[in-house]
């Protein structure tokens, strides 16, 4: 069946409401009222008469109306009780955030709920589970209050996650830098609905563009491959293995219980199904970021335009180091350029305009680029701190990206007056990195992508 | 001479401020009046009768008044004449930010400076060169508007960076994270002051704790070893080479019109002296702030305690690559906690505490772990999106940190809130990080200095 309703459903209601505003059902419920959700919620708790001024019912088996999706939020051990409610009741998805199962060595109770799912045959988000965070239609089962943790913007990344607290934390930093986020599941022990199964629905998702992943181990090796290397042609997929190290496995174990297995393997098949692996967080978002923006290059040979020329070094020696080539420029533009610049600039690649360096003569150079054929993607570090770089160096660029000839990427580094700089790049769909070896290693799994 | 006078003299003339507010000289003379220098300052232009309501004179020979520090900001064709009349009226300090001499080709020039800072036995900083910046005498020679680039608050930092641009870029994206600084020098052509003789003075600074350093080659290999070796054993060296690679050496070439060196002679070179290699511009200031921040370690071996299981293990990873040694918990420690923390929890490194976590729990392990003797540093990681974690936790890591015993360092990744935490911690000394491998890489340097 599919899981469409986990993000899309019209009705919800939400098992275990307490009257605590710091218990979990209580936020849970709170979440949907202030996150905006459209559709019609219900509250199920049999101790009180109303809740938020919503009439709370003694059981899901009371709501008079049709309930698409549950969310259970109730204790451990009557939880098969209520999702048996929901099976009888005909609400085929439900997310249960209750931890206290498998996680805590708990396996018959975790047994129990899968003989409920087998009978009734649902589909399962959880137990131990964040759940959903859906951007666009608010479906919100994130037990974390909005001012502890702001939910991320309408976007095109998707974050697939087991763990809460890694998941939560990373949405929260990323809204924080701006990144605008289709869907955020955190899936808990995967009683039913695991990785495997996200990955294919997000494959198959419109708005979903980049899917992200932190795994420690994966269910069903050998379904999960043969997924991925389905969905990565149609989208890309970016991974972080937790556990690579021997050390690493050994904490997974106590972790998740799971066997995380051998580096090399994990390696190995992400290699082999497209998936482009991410060594941490930080990389996971400077590769989402250049895929998700970016049009894709027609090879890979990098030109660098800077107005620091300490940068442009740093550029190329990042380049030089992960095997990035560098474009040649063609003997005409060379010729072209000669003619346009001042002669103290070296016409080579890094191209460094020195500190008095001007949009116009950005613009130049980068008009010259889009026609060489030997340039097939653009590194732009613009530092705006000297006095000659105007603001209209944003139009530059942005004029020059939206020509959709050749991906453009930026790098700037600087304090407040760059950032207003950036996120205006960022809303145009031109990413921009601080340092010049994220931005170098992001063009890299940019162009890796497209040749695989 | 002391290069002392850079940084500290009180009174200063400026030759060069034009009324034109958008020029060099007048720039930095507004920067002076602007960021609050205590000392006299005076204008020096033959064309205008004040600026800003202050007296200009005709030449720096007409000021009555002792001068002990000149910044010269007029055309590179009269710099040597300017030059020359500083050395006439004593003034022996001189700052050159003129460009237009050996880095355009101009070496004639270049060498009329030479000959007068003999004659005269003048120090001078520059030509090509922003300068001084020195966050506590306020002496700021950067002709970079106030509003573009942020000036950073009083610290404990002080950065060499030959390049004006990668310097004042990096300047302002720290201070926008919040470092402070001592002294910022952007040496420029290095005609007499060159980057040895800058960490020889900064060596001896006290208001410097820890010197880094961006550079693309030296001027004198011997002498740079003979100085950082001294100063290494005095307090951190954090360098970070331009032009590591083949590719990166042709492009310092025609920077600096300096040769790099090969990048192992380089590398070679700082272990020998001392000097902690950092292979980015985002790695330099990690490393930095824990330099700054951490008392010395006894040994390496680390601690990790989390409320994110997935964060643990990503230490661990880390840790494992780096090589940084996993501390292995005595058997009282393990049985104190084994008391006092609930039966979930494995007893292990990493330390789980588990997505309940409260402030207590925190403060038992940490209690414990600065009482086992085969623990040298912990790592802490606090997700605070958890509705458990209370604001105290602030207060039980910052109490902790001030018994100084061992060496705290936070990971924390998040949005808003988390910021405020962290920069809360960051003000009471424990550096903090968003990703646990910054952490763990920033560990082994502190460990690998106090151990050299």
């Amino acid at each position: 069946m599919s899981l469409d309703s986990f993000f899309n459903a019209q009705s919800i209601a939400v098992i275990g409401v307490s009257r605590d505003p710091n218990k979990v059902g209580h936020v849970i419920f709170r979440n949907f009222i202030d996150g905006g959700y459209k559709g019609k919620i219900f509250v199920v708790n049999p101790n009180a008469e109303s809740i938020l001024n919503y009439h709370a019912y003694a059981s899901i088996l009371d709501i008079p109306e049709k309930i698409e999706l549950a969310i259970i939020a109730v204790p451990a051990e009557i939880v098969p009780k209520v999702l048996e409610e929901c099976g009888k009741r005909k609400v085929q998805h439900v997310i249960i955030v209750t931890a206290g199962f498998k996680e805590v060595g708990n396996y018959k109770l975790e047994k129990k709920l899968e003989d409920v799912i087998k009978k009734y045959k649902l589909r399962v988000i959880g137990p131990n589970a964040l759940g959903v965070f859906d951007a666009y239609s608010k479906i919100d089962s994130l037990f974390l209050p909005r001012f502890r943790m702001s939910r991320p913007k309408e976007g095109v990344i998707s974050f697939v996650c087991q763990s809460g607290a890694i998941g939560s934390s990373v949405v929260d930093l990323a809204t924080a830098e701006g990144y605008g986020f289709a869907k955020f599941i955190s899936y808990g022990n995967a009683v039913d609905v695991d990785e495997t199964d996200l990955i294919e629905y997000l494959g198959n998702d419109e708005k979903t563009k980049v899917i992200c992943l932190y795994i420690e181990a994966v269910k069903d090796g050998r379904r999960f491959l043969e997924v991925c290397k389905k969905v990565s042609k149609k989208k890309p997929i970016i991974a972080i293995k937790g556990g690579v190290t021997e050390a690493g496995a050994k904490a997974t174990l106590s972790h998740t219980g799971s066997l995380a297995g051998s580096a090399e393997i994990y390696f190995g098949a992400f290699k082999q199904a497209g998936i482009i692996h991410a060594e941490n967080l930080e990389d996971m978002f400077d590769f989402a970021k250049i895929l998700e923006k970016c049009i894709p290059p027609k090879d890979g040979k990098l030109m660098i335009i800077t107005n620091g020329g300490g940068y442009g070094i740093l550029a190329v020696d990042a380049s030089a180091k992960n095997g990035t080539e560098l474009a040649e420029l063609s003997k005409e533009t060379k010729k072209e350029l000669r003619k346009q610049l001042p002669p103290i600039i070296n016409i080579e690649n890094p191209l460094d305009l020195v500190g008095d360096a001007t949009s116009g003569r950005y613009r130049i150079c980068i008009d010259a680029c889009m026609k060489d054929k030997n340039v097939d993607v653009l590194l732009i570090i613009v530092l705006v701190q000297t006095p000659l770089i105007a603001t209209d160096i944003v139009d530059v660029l942005i004029e020059a990206n939206d020509l959709k000839k050749k991906p453009i990427v930026v790098v700037s580094a600087g304090g407040e007056y760059t950032e207003v700089m950036k996120r205006n790049l960022e809303e145009n769909r031109i990413p921009t990195y601080t340092y010049p070896e994220d931005a170098v290693r992001a063009v890299q799994k940019l162009v890796k992508y497209y040749k695989y």
